[in-house]
């Protein structure tokens, strides 16, 4: 990445930095910058007091080359971005006919008569070049000093977005040479992160980013390349850390790729699409994160059918047809209960395969011998019965996704062998 | 409230910087440092490079008195904030016999041996105080350098949340003269943001500040009153609040009073196990959601007994008894289906309760006289069954989040007026 210009955003407004609101307007902004080929080194977040939002504009200029400030440029007192800006830089607020035309007009637009809180709106810093708003009353402003552009756009996201779009993307595009980087994702799963990074480390190389990230169930691993990197090197990097991984590997994404949904419920989706085969879940544990996860994905109709929620024994007996004798010999949380249940489901539905979660997911409920995160999974479909006793991690949310996760792997992995 | 007391949050990570996360645990901490009687001035975010934390840990000590950061900690390499602060303070890093003790007995309750990286938990800057982490393997620690306070937590949001309780709130109480404001929150549920905010707007007052969350299907609504706030001027407004806002009014907090999960389903769920009642759910366009929620409350065993999902129109059939003749003459997503479905579990399932839910999530399915989002909840019980069409916002995920929100909402209703 073009890592030579120390791009930073700074979010104003006292309902984000109160935690009142979350501030999505930063990631949005990261995230568009970088599809430019440059990085986001650092987002800031201050009230509506002119002496702090002074104070971080001016330490801003002084260690970044392009500032993207969102807030503060509303109709309302507390609206004081462009007084900041006056305090911070000198520039005192003046009135801009062009602007007070825009605002002027979009008041027209809704039928208000422009009131001289309205009209603060037009007001800009001394030598600022004026952002229009297509979406909004407040336009927005840019401004340089020094080696540093600042950029001002208002807070509400879907009138930040459109001006990004609009004046940033385009003005940062103008100015540098951008070669987006290439960036391949490795999605794993059933490995924890430190194992993950423990079997990477070996790979680490100069001109190699290598960034980590857990998305339970799932660990992603990514490598983003030098512009200009070579395919072969590319290739065969890629080709050693899906070595190192295994089967934990279920998924590559290159970003000079196609896009698509890479969930290991929608890679377990497309495979059960492409094979035309169908799957059924009955779940005890999970209750309803199994069938969730795999109606995540849309279309999911066309390889899901049904699930049952088993959550008593009782269900467990009635729905599933599970024995008795079953819960007496072996307990609910067994193999014997876990595979009963796939097997159950499968047949009941008439689908390929019938896959079954049965566990402790705590915080109470455990014993000795099963602990809270123990956990069976079970596969039934063409070639038999698997199934998998785990132990999992974490509080009860934890251990449900993880063995949502878990059995969506197991389905995977026999998907690959079948 | 404490204004004095400059206390600002910085959030480490390369996905929060870039995009890919969104930085939750900034807002949260805001919001419990609130409850206190102080306020957050500021947030950052920098990721995982050791010389930007390390400059912007130098220049926080520099402008406030308590710094609480958070992420860094875990076992990976690009997990660097004790060697940022050791750059940053010249506090060389080093292995802590006692944080190397709990980072081994979670390996152990885990059963995984301490690898390498595992072991870099265990490092501290020298002369950091050990916070022990009680939900994870990543221990935290503060720090004192001059006037100010560093607190270095881990970024999992639940393991930040649990140390923040049992750390440094405590350390803040224990260190300056607090007076809390009062807050009450009302949580809400089947109104929109922008008309609960509309509904709200009469009430507003100095010396009261309202704030609004949305977290879906809910919205909360907190009023956060000045220290000292006469108890009959608090109460009455909270009653023409809730007067304001109706039925929408699912459960109201006092930050003075017991604290609670007061999620829609962990009211739904104290309500049915006070009446002693259970529920079980038939789900279609949910597809387990309803489930899922209702079992996210420890102890749901003691109301909740099993779940259908009902994907396909045969399985609606076979589950749960619905005449094909229904789908011919009102189509899946109908009234008439959604209250089948609701009988059928709860007959099935000998449950005082059955919901169900049936509807058009898309993104494709939806047709001029039913687009994507028309969604029909029914709830069966004593007294009848009760249903209601949704026309629901949003894409794939919102519409079936809310969906799952409108069945519980409408079992609450049902459960308040029986």
């Amino acid at each position: 990445m073009t890592k030579a210009v120390k791009i930073e955003v700074i979010s104003l407004g006292d309902e984000l930095v109160r935690g009142d609101v979350l501030d999505t307007n930063s990631a949005q902004i990261s995230l568009a910058i970088e599809t430019l080929g440059l990085a986001v080194w650092r987002h800031s977040v201050v009230g509506d007091r002119v002496s702090d939002i002074a104070w971080l504009l001016r330490s801003a200029v002084g260690r970044s080359r392009e500032i993207i400030c969102t807030g503060g440029l509303g109709p309302t007192l507390d609206d004081c971005t462009v007084d900041a800006v006056g305090r911070a830089f000198q520039l005192p607020a003046q009135e801009d006919p062009q602007a007070l035309g825009q605002v002027a007009r979009r008041y027209a637009a809704m039928g208000r008569e422009l009131d001289p809180s309205g009209r603060r709106q037009a007001r800009l810093p001394r030598g600022a070049g004026l952002l229009p708003n297509p979406g909004g009353t407040a336009p927005g402003f840019t401004l340089r000093r020094g080696a540093a552009r600042l950029w001002f756009l208002p807070g509400v996201p879907r009138e930040m977005q459109a001006m990004l779009e609009l004046h940033v993307l385009p003005g940062l595009r103008a100015n540098y040479e951008l070669t987006p980087p290439l960036v391949v994702t490795l999605h794993c799963i059933g490995m924890s992160e430190s194992v993950v990074q423990e079997r990477m480390r070996v790979l680490s190389s100069p001109g190699l980013r290598i960034g980590y990230r857990a998305v339970l169930p799932e660990i992603q691993v990514r490598f983003a390349f030098e512009p200009g990197a070579e395919k072969e090197h590319v290739a065969s990097l890629v080709e050693r850390a899906r070595s190192l991984l295994g089967r934990a590997v279920f998924a590559v994404e290159h970003s000079d790729g196609p896009k698509g949904d890479s969930t290991i419920a929608a890679v377990v989706g497309r495979t059960l699409l492409e094979k035309g085969q169908t799957v059924a879940c009955a779940e005890s544990c999970t209750a309803g994160r199994v069938a969730a996860a795999i109606t995540s994905v849309p279309g999911s109709s066309g390889w899901f059918t049904e699930g049952a929620v088993v959550y008593s024994n009782q269900a467990k007996s009635r729905a599933c047809g599970v024995p008795g004798r079953l819960f007496v010999e072996h307990g609910a949380v067994s193999e014997a209960v876990a595979t009963t249940l796939a097997q159950a489901i499968r047949r009941r539905a008439g689908t390929d395969w019938g896959i079954s979660t049965t566990g402790i997911a705590g915080p109470t409920g455990g014993t000795p011998e099963k602990p809270v995160g123990t956990v069976y999974v079970a596969v039934a479909g063409p070639g038999g019965t698997t199934s998998r006793l785990l132990r999992l991690p974490g509080d009860r949310e934890m251990v449900m996704a993880l063995a949502t996760g878990s059995v969506l792997d197991l389905l995977r992995r026999r998907l690959e062998q079948a």
